[in-house]
């Protein structure tokens, strides 16, 4: 067979497995396989095979040798929110200066700001300034991405972001998964009951028509949506095929998680304020528990309590909540950092959380987060490094050489 | 006048001044003088001209366009441990896993451990392990820095370290001032007393023959040196010509910033656990309060105070204590973000913190830490940002596009 692409002499091959748990929970998320000594081929975009450097092929269209470097999977990050019209960098500064929620809120900031920047673009604009930061994404490692939507708040404007999220795979061959979270804030000019009325009677069969869902979000927090309110836009969702998953528990123990089992959601995802009886209640339930870690360090927040999660059985995802207000970081070799760091999850424990588990509950684990033969050549080769342990470590350095998007080097498009 | 180098369009030129202040203090350090719309041009490795676009030279050897970018003077790293045998992410994945300090120190770990592996390899393998550390750091901004030894903990071996210092400063470019702190850790087969001797009667007047160090330090902490240790030593290096810089107050309030007063050191690194007395102390001291954000992000130690010592009219400094124990990662980008996620620093305080007050401290200013005419062309192109806050704002995002050494733009030596 003529191979496409090899790269030979890996120092480790991370997450070879020949065939794909559907997602690891508690002790299983310590056992990471890797192969040392290795090679990987790819042919017509998908691995191909991998094994011991003594039965690489010895021919390919490219060859890249990888003395001293690991291979990985590339990262699946399954909660972003990328399409946005601007940063909004001046709220972070009238935050350092003492603002208060209320002072922003009033200067026009928060989610209602990047609601009336997303609603004044059009729709190649923003897929203009959107585009940039997938690029960037991929550039540290993201191949697969989920991208919701919730900064519109209007029938046009959620379905503008959400074709946006479905361009932006098609243009750099990321996968993208797409998710509709009209629920998430109330614009000024409507009352709530008014709004949700909106978002399930108009939004939700508008955005279903034109199949521009995968899944369905609520922003379930005081302030925000109840649980109540969240159950009722879930079940419009759910019954045009939008599966749930849900923002919990980011500020207070808002029983966001007890929806999100109650609904079956494919994940329950903040969890900053989580205690033993959510822990019990995610035992076994299908349901994804997901830590957003840069969130939690830019917002100054308690990180979801990790290990007491893995004691108790509990699968983990990592993902960034790339976004302008309160996680602007899509970068995912941080996210590792910050869980190994701030969360005591080992090395092996946080690439497992970002590769299988965020790939599990895309629904993508099929075809993406391991080095699996039949699965798309999603690979990230490192910089020379001492050992795995060193990534998650050297917080800051991008120890990325280069990323392969179904086999292709990714080119720099950034600068 | 032929330029070697014109830098044009840019969109800000950060840190300019006609001329420099010594350091910045208080509500000095809000104030950041940027040109918008400017030109920066370079003749024989030095600032010659800047100016508004429309001054602009015309012609130049390279010119550069910057539309969109901004430009700032390289950062200034005023602590670090970069020289160094080997990373010791194995006792990071240790802490992870619960190990106690003490049980650490039993596996060898910490300082000792560091020093056993720098003692066991030539100063040529130490100088090649040691120089892609420096690659990476001139590539994430750095274009001045500051190493210590205290990893030899013998007379050739912390000589050793030294030199290994001052060859990368002349293979690099990169200007490198050198401190000694033999009083880093008291090696097991020594009793204090006996090791305190060693550093004083034959590691000092040993560097300073070779006039090895410009500074002299002491990791003045509970465990580690007193203060009257401390003061012991750093008299003995005054009397050779080392200027004193001081370890002080990182995990206990231990009396280092009252010594580093008292001896007029030329800063004070740590400062995670000072209070008022300290604060008052400092005032008009002429030491340097400086920040190491990214040892107290590592070890999840508080950040100091940087709020309250603004308020009392002191300047602060940035530096990233890069070194394998406490603090891997030398990216100054990430300190400011730290600087200001973290601290509360506005971003033109982060960016005089680690510019102007680290090149003050380390006695560099006449050529580093602004962008003045006739200083040291140490140059960073940013990648298209939307405005200077958006820098520190977007963490982990690598937003450099391109450093200029001495006007010669880095190439990537790491890849």
């Amino acid at each position: 067979m003529a191979f496409d692409l090899l790269i030979e002499n890996i120092k480790g091959l991370v997450q070879v497995r020949d065939t794909t748990p559907s997602f690891l929970s508690g002790a299983e998320m310590a056992q990471l396989p890797i192969l040392s000594n290795a090679f990987v081929a790819v042919k017509d975009g998908l691995i191909a095979d991998y094994g011991p450097q003594q039965n690489s092929p010895k021919q390919a269209k490219q060859i890249v040798d990888a003395t001293d470097r690991f291979v990985l999977p590339g990262f699946v990050d399954s909660h972003t929110h990328l399409v946005f019209a601007a940063s909004r960098e001046e709220e972070f500064v009238l935050k350092i200066k003492g603002a208060t929620y209320e002072e922003i809120a009033a200067s026009g900031g928060g989610i209602l700001n990047s609601a009336k920047k997303l609603q004044a673009i059009s729709e190649d604009e923003l897929f203009y300034r959107s585009l940039p930061r997938a690029y960037e994404i991929i550039q540290s490692g993201t191949c697969a991405v989920e991208i919701k939507s919730g900064y519109g708040l209007t029938v046009k404007d959620e379905i503008k972001m959400l074709r946006v999220a479905k361009r932006i795979g098609i243009e750099t061959g990321m996968v993208v998964k797409t998710t509709f979270l009209g629920a998430h804030a109330v614009p000024r000019e409507y009352s709530k009951s008014d709004y949700l009325k909106l978002v399930i009677e108009e939004m939700i069969p508008a955005v279903a028509t034109e199949k521009l869902a995968d899944y369905i979000d609520v922003f379930c927090e005081n302030g925000f949506f109840t649980p109540e309110e969240t159950i009722r836009v879930i079940e419009a969702g759910q019954k045009v095929g939008m599966k749930p998953r849900i923002h919990a528990n980011q500020l207070n123990r808002s029983g966001g998680v007890q929806v999100g089992v109650k609904v079956k959601a494919m994940s329950v995802d903040h969890l900053e304020n989580i205690g033993e009886e959510e822990i019990e209640l995610l035992k076994n339930s299908g349901v994804m528990p997901t830590a957003l870690p840069g969130a939690a360090f830019f917002l100054g927040l308690p990180f979801p309590p990790a290990r007491q999660m893995l004691q108790a059985g509990l699968p983990i995802a990592i993902a960034s909540d790339y976004n302008p207000g309160s996680a602007p970081s899509g970068n995912m070799p941080l996210m590792l950092s910050f869980a190994c760091i701030k969360m005591k999850m080992t090395p092996e424990e946080a690439i497992n959380a970002a590769t299988i588990n965020t790939a599990s509950c895309l629904e993508i684990v099929e075809t993406h987060g391991s080095i699996t033969k039949g699965k798309l050549a999603n690979l990230i080769l490192t910089k020379p490094a001492p050992s795995l342990a060193y990534l998650p470590y050297s917080f800051g350095y991008n120890w990325i050489e280069s990323v392969f998007l179904k086999g292709n080097l990714v080119q720099n498009k950034n600068s």
